[in-house]
């Protein structure tokens, strides 16, 4: 019945046994679950006890692309990795573009599952139907950049696309990722699950096409996406030529560009240090995902001092924030050299900046003195301190390398004496770029998406960037946004983490489009008979499904919720100046979104929801 | 007449007139040059007046590989660059393997051929018989690496195989060099030469493959060299697993490893610091040439340090002296990383390495002072500030970095005040890894070499290894040493800079049968038929262009001569103690040397010579 898009197999690989299998992909889980996130959290649901120690053998890793991954449609080169997180021990998905995530759908898998744990450092290499666990002695120490060098030299296979883990996913740090070509799997430790299994790349090279169902109608499909692009007022004109950093001036205008820990955001601005014309003049040259027509990867090549002079990297936006303004950091040049030097070891940029800016408070505040930095001074601002911690927090260097390389929870459990106050993460996962005190339904969304507090599950664009879709939003008001919370979760999930379209055309371009047009592709591709409705029914079931695998882990409502500076302390300048999200306000919030959910009280999933979205076989796991 | 082996093809990229031709390789150049270096001689000779300046657009550059190359012949995977040197003034001519020099004949040709000045950052794309000169403005700025890797991906052919220079070519350090992969054109200032070309790089894509003439004749050939090498004591048991650092205890144990600029050579030893043991300790894993049974390359990694820790790089011995024994450094992990940062800036590791060491004796010396170096203390052994030195002498920093960025000849030029007695240099080429003072043929060579001092062009083996090929020599003898840098310098001229076989399998492993085995390949590719004594022939051919070049370009015998402290410092202790080569035993040598060549009492190649190795023609250039 899948007559194109997906390949119709999924490959097993047990680190432990050594058993290499596939199995066939049921047209079922097709229809029910799309792809990526979607085929990962309904396998994890059904292999992966929740109580596993994330770090454990019986943690397994789901490495997903969607049915649009590998064919003409633009900008669907995407992959998701699914998992239990080491940093938040709730359900842990990371998602990645570049060119590994396609070469999965040519070598003919819609999904790579690995299990197990080997004995020695070992890589799987996947040639078609070939695959092979391979010793990977040789390569246990190399960072991410060599590690793809040297591993396309030795199997001789220029063309293999390598995903891979540097010396912090080998040293077991829960800020760890996957690293592949410059792109990361970014978040939530993916790369210390990778290294607890004795894994330390993943190389494939697939020589087959993914066939088209319907070319007639992924055509049509495949064009209204691109006029779609086209029509944007920002994709192209903007997007397309300065990436997401573009957004640094915007968010400081907004007044919620986080600064120093989240201590004096709005109040300091970043918009002459890191804007879009310091940007610009590092700017060089952009790298494509497949098959993408936009191209928003910007290199940027660092200048002047010569400290940082001629380090090459493409930072994000999120970058920007966590190497700069988190940090209190205004040098443009030590920013791209930390993005740089975290790609090497295998690091997210995000949770290590907003680590380092943590420990630049409790400095500050006394709670971290100069016996701990060895003699150093930890100031927010220390662009140099900054760069030497990266790489002490992947060696897990005696002292503060040690003290750091688990993120911001585990420091303030450390630490103690009320040094909680000042981490700033949800469930583990550190706050990303846009301070939550003035954009309550992004915050809504850090304090209840299923990885943590990430942007990524349910970007408040409406707020963000005042698109009127579905409608207007008020950014400050506390009403309406468990609505809007919730629709942007489940368009999210729907679209780019099952369907695995690139975020940035839903946040920026065509989320008008986004469900009706991601119906039609794949429909077009595979031959379902998706709806709308349908695919927004996924993403309401991927939401579903992980929320039941992080109650099952022990989370509660207590724990959608946020660092305490968030609801206490307003914001002290800018756009947004005197905002803060009080424990009301969260209450309110939380009431509301639980209860579009059709969730209990205590954000628990009814009976009747998961009947609805046919998954009703998971109510026993809440018992 | 040419029925394998070569393609018959010389391509011509012209980057001012932008014109793009080819041209036929004739049968008689081929006879009369083999290939490599001869080739490039030749052209030189034909069609750069020797007098222009090496920066200057009416320089050119001669890339050509072997025969060999790309044939299944063991370790042939080398291409030759010839150029006037901006570092010496004299021919440049430098080395490198890989798989960047078979890709030019995959692509169909036996020479590539650079000329005129490019408007603007360019680089040369080959794809078999497609050329095109593109833009580089995008990679401008970008190192070695970066390039390689983003080239491939603007171009989306991961299998180009690319040379490239770094920030220290386009800034025109005449201590540049090209790099491909990780391998090198090191020496004498090519690098400079493509940066002042505004060539960024060359990218090639073949898919041909090299025809063999006489399959029967060139498969015995083949199996010959093989047995040989096998039969080798050192190739396979030790070289083959420990790369050319295994030399370092060794060189060591002569006495003769270059320690603190030369000052202390023989009284200090570094077998602790820099030896087998410790190398193998950071041996991780070998990344062979093209076609190389042997592989010789072994990647090292930084280990201990968090500032050197999970570098990672394949140092030679060169570099082990040149970042080690000579500026005093004991730090292995220091050499790795200063050979890595050499290899991204593109930057050749011996003579930056020296020119620093001879800075550190100048500081020393009281002749560079804290107002030079900024505060800092330049003194030997100090590998932070070495470290820093490299990426300052890449961007020509202001200070420092610019009074080193050319070389230790250009800084004692700068410095004057009698510094240039503390500059180890031959004809501006600093001196490499064998101090001379106890290898009197080695030393004799430095003196001599078309290049300046440079031990690749002919290695007295007999003396630093005791092999007995063609008899044996004692290394502190004077008499004696003429005939024997004839022969070493016109055998490796042949068999390793014309026919492009490596350098390793000479000097270590089958010198006994090098020119038979070589005139049995190259007849058995090429289905020319030439003797071992043709080969040798070639050899002094080469030697013989060479001269006249440099006689042309103002050389004089005068200029064969060493640095004065080789001449007048007596080795203070191991077992070369009381050696140095005063000026009358130079003169000995000379004379024994230049009559051994049948040159004039001045160095000047007679007529008779000239006509007897067929380029008669050239006797007029000296008149």
């Amino acid at each position: 019945m899948l007559k194109g898009g997906y390949t119709g197999k999924i490959l097993r690989v047990n680190l432990t046994t050594k058993e290499i299998t596939t199995e066939e992909l049921k047209t079922d889980t097709a229809k029910k679950f799309i792809g990526g996130t979607g085929f990962g959290l309904k396998y994890l649901l059904d292999e992966v006890d929740p109580k596993v120690n994330p770090l454990g053998e019986e943690n397994k890793m789901f490495f997903a692309p969607g049915p649009l991954s590998g064919t003409s449609a633009p900008c669907a080169s995407r992959m998701a990795v699914v998992t239990k997180s080491p940093l938040t021990g709730a359900v842990g998905m990371a998602l990645s573009g570049g060119y590994f995530p396609v070469e999965l759908k040519f070598a003919g898998y819609d999904m790579l599952i690995v299990e197990g744990k080997a004995e020695e450092p070992s890589y799987i290499y996947i040639k078609d139907d070939i695959v092979r666990i391979k010793s990977a002695k040789k390569m246990w120490g190399m960072n991410t950049l060599d590690t793809q060098r040297y591993l396309k030299h030795d199997l001789d296979e220029q063309n293999a696309r390598i995903a891979c883990i540097g010396p912090a996913g080998e040293n077991l740090s829960k800020m760890a990722c996957i690293i592949n070509e410059k792109r990361a799997f970014g978040r939530k430790g993916v790369g210390a699950v990778m290294g607890s299994k004795n894994l330390k790349a993943i190389a494939i090279r697939g020589t087959n096409k993914v066939d088209i169902g319907d070319e007639e109608a992924f055509d049509k499909a495949r064009k209204e996406m691109l006029q779609g692009m086209k029509d944007s007022p920002v994709l192209y004109p903007e997007f397309s030529k300065l990436g997401t950093p573009m957004i640094v001036d915007a968010i400081n205008a907004l007044g919620i560009f986080p600064s120093e820990n989240y201590k004096t955001t709005g109040a300091k601005q970043y918009t002459k240090s890191l804007g879009a014309e310091v940007s610009k003049s590092r700017q060089i040259a952009s790298e494509p995902c497949y098959g993408c027509p936009v191209g928003c990867s910007q290199l940027k090549l660092a200048q002047g001092n010569t400290k940082y002079i001629g380090k090459l990297s493409d930072p994000e936006y999120e970058t920007y924030y966590s190497f700069g303004g988190v940090t209190g950091v205004e040098d443009i040049d030590s920013v791209i050299t930390a993005d740089y030097i975290c790609d090497e070891l295998g690091l997210d940029t995000m949770s290590t900046g907003v680590t380092i800016a943590f420990a630049m408070e409790l400095y500050e505040k006394g709670l971290l003195t100069k016996e701990d930095t060895g003699g150093r001074e930890l100031n927010f601002g220390n662009h140099e301190l900054m760069i030497d911690l990266i790489k002490e927090i992947a060696y897990r260097k005696e002292g503060l390398g040690e003290m750091l390389a688990d993120g911001s929870k585990a420091l303030s459990e450390k630490i103690g004496k009320g040094s909680e106050k000042f981490a700033m993460h949800v469930k583990g996962l550190e706050l990303p770029a846009y301070d939550p005190r003035g954009a309550k339904a992004h915050g809504l969304n850090y304090a209840t998406s299923y990885t943590g507090a990430d942007h990524n599950r349910g970007y408040a664009f409406q707020e963000i960037f005042s698109i009127p879709v579905p409608k207007a939003y008020d950014r400050f008001a506390i009403e309406g946004k468990g609505e809007l919370t919730k629709w942007n979760q489940d368009v999210r999930s729907a679209t780019c983490d099952c369907g695995t379209m690139c975020a940035f055309l839903l946040d920026m371009a065509v989320a008008g489009m986004a469900l009706e047009n991601t119906a039609n592709l794949v429909n077009g591709a595979s031959g379902l008979d998706l709806t709308p409705d349908d695919v927004m029914k996924t993403g309401e079931r991927v939401n579903n499904l992980a929320r039941i695998f992080n109650i099952k882990s022990g989370f509660t409502r207590d724990d959608d919720t946020f660092p305490e500076r968030i609801m206490t302390e307003p914001l002290k300048g800018g756009e947004s100046k005197g905002q803060y999200i009080s424990q009301e306000d969260l209450d309110t919030m939380l009431n509301e979104y639980y209860k579009e959910r059709n969730w209990t009280e205590e954000g628990i999933p009814t009976k009747e929801k998961l009947e609805e979205l046919g998954i009703g076989y998971l109510y026993n796991m809440l018992k």
